[in-house]
């Protein structure tokens, strides 16, 4: 018997074309049919269960990992995927596994500043997974701060080879991912030391393991850090420690492409343009953009779906209770979570068009966008990171009590994704960076030189610091028009008064460490305000399917005016909008909510994900929850004797009065 | 060798007396003394040791718990320990039990809802433990509406007797903490039915195992639900699925303190008042107010010492780099919560008085307060937990990667924590209670009648909504009245506004529900008045001891000034202040930060918590931070091979390209 669909009602009252939709989300027809084809290949296949992840103890979970990772990779060569589809695989299979750093870091790391002999050398090895590398920069008692690593790379002229060295405790590597237990060699980030001399951080090709047997090589200490947040979560991933107790690998291990060591011991910069690791930083940063709105989305259509489950109060005459996707205090939690979803989604698209573009540029030598490229990437990546991270967590209290069952899969989803705010870059410090940006900004726009890219409003700065608005009704609100500009006219004004602040401080450096928190406010308006031009623009595209427009243009305004309201005090305090202006904004965005609430489900399904990937029983397609979890309740290991272990020796005991003579 | 204390040099810059603190801390000197011991007691007891949670399984962690808790009881038996001196080392014990229902809610439902002669039967059994409860309301369709709970109890007048039964599956009893394994009894909420009719939810005892070999009972069917949020956590628990079958129950088992079915099964009530269970709300909701505050000070504590011992970025010619405290952005995050736990410390020894105030009014018939009072201990109870789970994550974040990190005790403290924002009454579904309760006061303001307590401040409601504020300068925001009033004006007039607004709808009931979000805010700014009034008063009470009345009232304005400048919007919108005044708040802040700055290790030292009570390598006294993370991450049962399991069958293969022919 076919089960039933319990949310066919909610898609029943659906107002555009959900397959239309799904193209968009999707970026192209053609990338759809891959991640439908790879996602169900994935979801079909038994080898790929996860549901029993959050009982495995560790060893277990991670064998069960590399397990996965092999069988995957096997699939990958046998049904002779191409590199977008095994991305895909890789992608479903939903699971940290030392692989990601061996294609996503240790192989571009490679790419990025090998010169091209040691590229021919290392590439095909890592490419065919004779070697698996990982990229071993932080340490114990380093992270954001690159240039204060303490591991050396001490030339000798005498063997010419470096000798790497772990000094401190400190220097320990520690966080690196598959590098625990799997890998065989690191890119090792150490300072080049030559004759005495330190010449920075630069990176260096180590091997960690024996091919043979896969021990660690002499003056390697190597293990993994431990357990981390959640079930599952992380703990697939061996993010390990090393220690060398000075190890010797021949110079040609350096990656020389920017700078090189001679035999003779001289440290010369090549030709190569430094400004190269910027296109590697704007290509790495994209991708978790990216990521962000995939983990976002997937919190969304579980709460979403679940929303509409669940039913709460409201019965009346002894009828059902009210659907919880119907409370207003629901809808303005969600909702714009659903709009963020979308957001950042389009945002990422648009990265990926930046990235290509600097890539372009970079070949040509032209440098004038990169500052800017890696200012808006950096500010990126802090926003959409933090902003996930903070949704799922709301998504799953919008779930109620069972949000915090593991089943629900929100607990892992939370665990597994909130190192993206850490990872590749502190979010608090990547805004800083912007906001040193916008200032530089704001100081040079009296000097003729133009702002580009996504500063370029700040050429308009003398008019949007002085506008008003005309808003004078809640349909005001709908202009695209109005809501960029007044997104515009708050960053430029928070970034001028940060720039006056800043002018008045006993030193540059001193008002910047004095003034941070404004700054950083600065920082998340100019950032906001990218992501709702990004969507704006997007929408103005065209865009095929019945309602799909208007539904993202609701969804789009959703986004903006819930940004207004929850960061109200900037738009007031720089007067670009009044206390009445924004009463009506509220009431439009009340307006939105209750277009948007028929087709909630219908605008998650567009996301096309399979159950096995959202892995939660609240967010399944079929919305038949409470069956599931109640079959899912009796997998438990508790459960599997009816009187649990300890029973004689600590409850019994205590039922009969025997405390006193028990030997407990 | 004694070992160093790395954070010494930071404790001798403190200005206060640090003993004194921790008495006001305590909430008094036999407090203290009663805390101190037991925690040491504890802490040295190594049958106690919890650092070894998060690697077992969840049948090696719950017989773990087990084990603990037969061993806390009989040590308290031993030792003779008072009532206080069992409540305390539960806490320290710091494990979720079944122990907490029997004790915090089976017992006082008993107590509550029993009639004497149900109490004297009931309540030595338990009192000796010869019986266990757990308290079963929840089910699996049904949270915060308890009316709408399926579960029917109905009498049978021929055996006199109550069927109880679950006739769906939604029926099923879901959550409830100790049903899962442990009891032997709870008091279980279904429908009373007499004679075909329903008489709406009420609270029975029903046997559930066999006192015998602990077996259900004919017609149970009883089970853990599973895994939930985090590794150790709530897994100590054994949150339970119960099902009835038709399971007779003698009719001198309805709990009928309130309301009694007679031998003939005649529906009455008694002449004992309804409002009782009020009173037991209040206490209920005190207790988790108390508790916020105690999770939020670990939080904070980890996240202080840590930030005081991690340095990044901003070395002057190869010395230290900066202490991540002395961060402004650091400061501006963390030092608020730091604030935040004092107050809620505070708001909670008031809401201690608050209880006894009224239980001793409930005993006089006198029940004036009791609205207030339920509608203030509602709201404090979702203001201070929500802001806490949020606060233990941002301490978290604020550790930077290490946080993440089972050993850095945060991970298991929010995972352990964020329950306490959905059970007894779910945060959104207690402020919207507090909001009507100030739609009621409002809308009673012209009939004359009085308003008490925490609302007496609208009585002058008038005054409040037009008044301006003589803040000309950074300092005239030091001022405890000019503080006070700004956050009385503010929620006074988004109260009104939400009253107007209220009025203008078809119906108050449709107005409520479109409005609800507006709603939501108007109760947090009278919740988050009542915390702010509560700090300034206690800090204007005689407080002994060098310097600690000044660092208090640093910390009373820090926790004000922080919640002005984060729900500026409001401020701003009702026109209470000017945004020239907001900026001045701003200025007065970040002076505020610097002079809390040499003091903050010693204000987290005056929570007094034992590094085992902690849990947190980042947290540890001596702030010898990385000696222990490395050492601690050898522990890692992953590390207990060089080699991993799984080598031989998955990585070989791989890299010695025998993926083919593998069998995977």
């Amino acid at each position: 018997m076919k089960e039933l669909d319990h949310l066919a009602h909610e898609r029943s009252k659906s107002q555009f074309d959900v397959d239309a939709m799904k193209i968009v989300w999707a970026g192209s027809r053609q990338a759809f049919e891959v991640s439908d084809r790879i996602a169900r290949l994935v979801a079909n296949d038994p080898a790929y269960r996860k549901d029993n992840r959050v009982v495995l103890s560790r060893k277990e979970l991670f064998k069960n990992t590399l397990r996965k990772t092999a069988y995957a990779c096997k699939q990958i060569i046998e049904l002779h995927l191409s590199e977008e589809e095994a991305s895909r695989l890789r992608f479903f299979v939903d699971e940290p596994a030392y692989t990601d750093l061996h294609w996503g870091m240790f192989m571009p790391a490679i790419k990025g500043q090998g010169t091209d002999e040691q590229q021919q050398k290392w590439l095909p090895l890592a490419q065919k997974m004779q070697i698996i590398g990982c990229y071993a920069q932080t340490e114990l008692g380093h992270g954001s701060n690159v240039q204060g690593l303490e591991t050396t790379a001490t030339f000798d002229p005498k063997s010419d080879e470096f000798i790497i060295h772990s000094p401190t405790l400190t220097s320990s590597k520690w966080w690196p991912g598959g590098l625990g237990k799997v890998s065989t060699h690191a890119v090792v980030y150490a300072r080049l030391i030559t004759d005495g001399q330190d010449h920075g951080v630069h990176g260096f090709i180590v091997q960690l393991r024996s091919l043979d047997d896969h021990l660690p090589l002499p003056g390697i200490t190597v293990g993994d850090i431990g357990m981390k947040f959640g079930n599952g979560a992380y703990n697939t991933m061996d993010n390990g420690v090393l220690r060398f107790d000075y190890v010797r690998i021949p110079r040609s291990q350096m990656l020389m492409r920017v700078s090189q060591v001679t035999r003779e011991g001289k440290y010369m910069q090549s030709d190569v343009p430094w400004q190269l690791v910027y296109g590697t930083m704007v290509y790495v940063r994209q991708t978790i953009v990216s990521d962000a709105s995939c983990a976002l989305s997937r919190a969304v259509c579980i709460a979403v779906r679940y929303s509409c489950v669940r039913r709460q109060f409201g019965s009346e005459n002894g009828g059902p209770e009210t659907q919880v996707i119907d409370y207003k205090t629901q809808q303005s939690r969600l909702f714009p979570l659903l709009a963020s979803a979308y957001a950042f989604r389009f945002v990422g698209e648009w990265l990926k068009w930046l990235y290509t573009d600097v890539t372009r540029r970079l070949a040509a030598n032209d440098f004038s966008t990169l500052p800017e490229a890696h200012a808006c990437t950096a500010g990126l990546k802090s926003l959409t990171t933090s902003a996930t991270a903070d949704a799922i967590e709301d998504c799953r209290k919008l779930c109620g009590g069972h949000g915090y069952l593991c089943s629900s899969g929100l607990p892992e989803l939370f665990a597994v994704y909130v190192p993206a705010c850490t990872y590749e870059g502190d979010n608090t410090v990547l805004l800083l960076q912007v906001a040193r940006f916008l200032m530089k900004t704001v100081s040079q726009l009296g000097s003729g030189k133009q702002p580009v890219g996504t500063t370029a409003y700040m050429g308009r700065v003398e008019h949007l610091i002085q506008c008003t608005f005309d808003v004078h009704s809640a349909e005001d609100w709908l202009k695209p028009s109005v809501i960029l500009e007044v997104f515009e006219a708050r960053a430029a004004r928070l970034s001028v008064a940060c720039a006056k602040n800043l002018s008045k401080a006993p030193s540059p450096e001193e008002g910047f460490a004095e003034l941070s928190a404004d700054l950083l406010e600065a920082a998340v308006a100019h950032c906001q305000l990218i992501v709702v031009s990004k969507f704006i623009e997007r929408v103005q595209q065209d865009i095929p399917g019945k309602g799909v427009k208007e539904h993202l243009q609701a969804l789009c305004n959703i986004y903006a005016l819930s940004l207004l309201h929850k960061h109200l005090g900037d738009f007031l305090s720089t007067g670009c909008i009044t206390p009445k202006q924004a009463a009506l904004a509220n009431e439009q965005l009340r307006s939105l909510y209750s277009q948007v609430r028929p087709n909630a489900v219908a605008l998650v399904d567009a996301f096309n994900y399979t159950d096995h990937f959202l892995g939660s029983i609240l967010g399944c397609y079929d919305g038949n929850v409470y069956p599931k979890l109640y079959k899912e309740a009796w997998k438990e290991p508790l459960n599997d004797s009816v009187v649990p272990d300890g029973y004689h020796e600590y409850i019994r005991p205590l039922l009969k009065q025997q405390l006193r003579i028990a030997k407990l």
